[in-house]
């Protein structure tokens, strides 16, 4: 299970200080956390207020590398500023993410061939929205699979994101996404990677912690291989573990808890 | 969610001294703290170490029912003294459990009818033992369910349970219960309701209940209607509230969780 830590977001508060005044600290005290406690990536965000979001990608991208060689999420919608992070990692990157979009996939996909970097592409497009259905998205993610194909994009490469919607607003998605994640693995061989942004289910709901660790375990026994969520959320990392002994995709031991934290199978 | 309380069983030594010393405390104690914390039904087990087992079916149930009102599983291999239980049962009962052979459905679930109790049907026979695969469970499901109709059972009174082993001895076995249990779904409609003995998941593992409540997230993603389980692990408790709601089996509100341990929606 690979944890996509969230943290190095410009949306957080002491994020986009460090941004505004170059200070590394609070980024590097991120990337050392969340990395000790079993982040597999490192996602990257300069967020909406940046004033010069290029300027501050790169910063980000540097600052991080000084301290853990944590592979990096790099978290845009503006693809340039997502190329300029790429020029700069030392390992390949997850490029985060791509619309089911024909002139978002012409963008991104030669460009994560170009730098051998993964891509997260998400069941929805400017046309249809985020749809309903299990069957419109996975009609989505069958189009994103064909385009990795067509690309050169090896599908072990490509993460396909069902969408997640909180529970109190959107309550009848959940069930379509874990529907999507089953179909979703069904399409290829080898199967495209599946990841989601776990966090979203709880959107100012009450019981967010439980609400994610739950979701998480659900979403892995439908086929979930990867999320961006809190890795310092210990219970959620426990219950991650957990998930992956009972998939049957690591050999039980009694220390799973402590293997799975220091990343000892990822 | 239907948790079955698994406490009332002469295997824990407070049950089995309270049965040897027709001490009514204990019983009572497990019958009020489970009912309080959210258990739909409570198990009720003489365990194998009662010198006259149907006397002691029949004091664990009086004794229960001296306090609460919360239906009974009567839980034993020997029919005629779950048939003495039954009885005695002021509510409809459970009958925990039936194997799918032929002479063993056609002594159960004539006996549920004319008690109009409900039977919890384990995936298993003397011929097949527990199958390894979701496949062959399904098929003794099949054959389980076809009895239902033809014995005029309720289907949504035949609890399919795909049964559980534990990971650290048979880790490969919880996929295929994942599977049998979405396959049961299918099988009629409406559709049996399902459960498992949740605990089994454990045994002899370290983080036991990490495991349980992972497990029965996983299991709920997949179908599971009920589980007979420790009714008084909050942690449980709360992670099948949570559960319901990303199933969109209750509407959302702030105290969901308070919602499902006050029994307010079962």
């Amino acid at each position: 299970m690979e944890i996509i830590g969230e943290r190095i977001n410009g949306m957080f508060k002491d994020i986009r200080e460090a941004i505004k005044t170059l200070d590394k600290k609070p980024v590097q005290d991120w990337a050392i956390k969340q990395t000790e406690n079993g982040a597999t990536w490192l996602d990257v965000c300069v967020g909406p207020a940046a004033e010069d979001p290029t300027a501050a990608m790169k910063w980000l991208v540097e600052t991080v590398q000084e301290v853990v060689d944590t592979p990096l999420s790099l978290d845009s919608t503006n693809y340039d500023l997502i190329e300029e992070g790429l020029k700069l990692c030392k390992r390949p990157a997850l490029i985060n993410s791509c619309h089911a979009d024909r002139y978002k996939i012409e963008r991104v996909f030669p460009m994560a061939v170009k730098y051998n970097a993964k891509v997260i592409a998400l069941a929805m497009s400017e046309e249809s929205g985020i749809p309903k259905t299990a069957d419109a998205r996975v009609g989505l993610a069958m189009e994103l699979v064909a385009a990795a194909d067509e690309f050169g994009l090896p599908l072990q490469d490509l993460y396909i994101d069902p969408l997640i919607l909180p529970v109190n607003v959107a309550q009848d998605h959940a069930i379509e996404a874990m529907e999507t994640l089953r179909q979703v693995k069904m399409l290829s061989d080898p199967p495209p990677k599946t990841t989601v942004g776990l966090s979203n289910v709880s959107q100012r709901c009450n019981n967010r912690k439980l609400l994610n660790r739950t979701m998480i375990a659900m979403l892995m026994a439908s086929g979930l291989d990867s999320a961006i969520a809190d890795a310092n959320d210990d219970d959620l990392m426990e219950t991650a573990a957990a998930a992956r002994i009972i998939m049957n995709k690591e050999i039980y031991c009694d220390s799973f808890v402590e293997l799975y934290k220091t990343n000892h199978y990822k």
